[in-house]
């Protein structure tokens, strides 16, 4: 099958990749569209150092269910159209993670595309049917790649208690700076921007988001104090933080969204003195992300910068990796 | 008066400092002890850039209370034993965090012996009658001391839910630790303590906590994997967080109690990917230190390395710096 592969930091679309291989209790599913994200292009520069089939944003359709026991449960999935939660955890008795229903935490997991189990960027892709969250019909297949951004950042509120008098600011006006404005809006705070783009920063005006430069940001503090609630980091830079200390209020918190690769440099004494709550954030619940998006309280269409076909995989990556380009969807079938 | 006065980093006793300025709202107190903080030691060195009269661990009793009508409410405290919350609050109707009840984050505060207050190196010392506790019978002068730094650990409790199954790291075998340690057993957690001095781990073996040295955290890191709910980093380094990311299991806490000075370098992707909570955490709550204190529930008197008078002051400091020293007692009068 057609696959894009990368070993190493070389990625190459490959024409003979092998089809997966049968493991009881999982699902084969035709891939129909993948979405880029930055932890691709990450992996790409040798984070992770992960080697295999890139892509974990995707939409397809169930062709197959493995293994006996499984099958009378999950036979419904067959010929459905499915997103996949990414972390297929153990499962096992011994399992602390398992057993506390936090399997994105399993130590032993595997992750789509990222850790130890090929993506989503070919022609079939596999995952236990556990994973697997039939798309509604209101929802299309461009719609449905953005499940898995959109559940990470409903994690959120998972994590934190907000509270409709707050305010929040969303650093980064990036992809992901993006999707948390449209799912951080919905909390009915007053919600902020801070980035550096112009265009992408006017993408979130009509949403009733007020938007702030980042080179302005010294300006902001000294007009309006440390006046913000919660601030939610994706500016995907080692400053990140930094900026976002520059803005929260005491007995404020900082989500952290953006994985740093690099080491970052900073005066923790400001968390300490002002009693400030930094709170790691990754992987989120699916049917929030997808009731939103079936009930049409996330808009997420305006966040395709370009469309290509898995043949042009390469010069899909190489766009998505330029500056100010949004989302870029890869059609598979 | 007598007062320890601390002038950019010149440490001096003076014999004639200005007996404390009457003002309403605030109670003159006699001070008979003072303990040495690692906070002052590092005023000393520079730290806050604090001009005055150093000591915020104090214990006293009233001798007078100024402004008339705060008078009839407050008049009861006049002759008594206290001990005083550092943060002297406006309780400005426009104050967000004096409305809210934060008033050790109201932003026009000033902090005993720290921001623009004379601290309790002296022989009067003066705060607001509201931050003043009167400190039962059965507490001594030297344990009310303690009420100051033990409240900050109370303050862990405020913050965070802990569970008598979880398992709790104290980084840090110092002062700070040794409280920390003292007052998160209560929890009746399982504690552990990591430090490097044979000594002053040795203090906490008794309470039934288990102590490991620094040096040998990768050991107890690959035989145990990463598997403390809760760390409470009181090493004062800057590479304590770091060290508290090896221990913390994912979702796990880590409590930030150290002010350090300088700059942390660090890798932030693990805090992201595990979703690691970094909670800040300064002053907390007296009346739980009290009474944790007057039920002996917590016994601090095997912390007192050193006893002097404030005649001696500046010996008392030279001491306080020393490594492997504890808390050392200033007698005033």
């Amino acid at each position: 099958m057609r696959a894009l592969v990368c070993r190493g930091t070389e990625l190459a679309l490959e024409h003979d990749y092998p089809h997966p291989t049968p493991v009881a209790g999982e699902a084969l599913i035709r891939v129909m569209q993948v979405g880029i994200c930055n932890t691709d292009l990450e992996i790409r520069r040798g984070y992770m150092g992960f080697q295999g089939v890139l892509g974990h944003e995707f939409v397809g359709v169930v062709e197959e269910i493995y293994g006996d026991t499984v099958l009378r449960q999950y036979t419904h999935l067959i010929g459905q159209r499915v997103v996949g939660e990414i972390n297929a955890a153990c499962h096992r008795a011994d399992c602390f993670y398992c057993q506390r229903d936090m399997p994105t935490h399993c130590p032993n997991r595997t992750t789509l595309g990222i850790v130890n189990r090929d993506g989503a960027f070919a022609d079939y892709v596999m995952l236990p049917v556990e994973n697997l969250h039939i798309v509604p019909e209101s929802v299309s297949d461009e719609e449905a790649v953005f499940v898995e951004p959109l559940a990470a950042n409903f994690e959120i509120f998972e994590q934190i208690h907000l509270m409709p008098t707050q305010r929040i600011a969303i650093v980064g006006d990036g992809k992901m700076g993006q999707l948390a404005a449209r799912v951080l809006r919905l909390s009915n705070c007053e919600v902020l921007m801070i980035g550096k783009h112009e265009e992408t920063l006017a993408l979130v005006e009509n949403l009733g988001i007020t938007t702030h430069y980042l080179k302005e940001i010294e300006h902001f503090v000294s007009d309006n104090g440390r006046c913000v609630d919660l601030i939610v980091e994706c500016s995907g830079s080692a400053q990140g933080l930094e900026i976002a200390i520059r803005l929260v209020r005491p007995r404020g918190t900082i989500v952290l969204k953006s994985t740093v690769a690099d080491k970052s440099t900073l005066h923790l004494a400001p968390i300490v003195i002002d009693e400030i709550r930094v709170q790691g954030s990754r992987c989120g619940p699916f049917p929030p992300a997808l009731r939103a998006l079936s009930q049409r309280l996330v808009d997420v269409s305006s966040l395709i910068s370009a469309r290509y076909t898995l043949d042009e995989g390469l010069t899909a990556f190489d766009r998505a990796a330029q500056k100010g380009v949004l989302k870029v969807m890869v059609k598979v079938s």
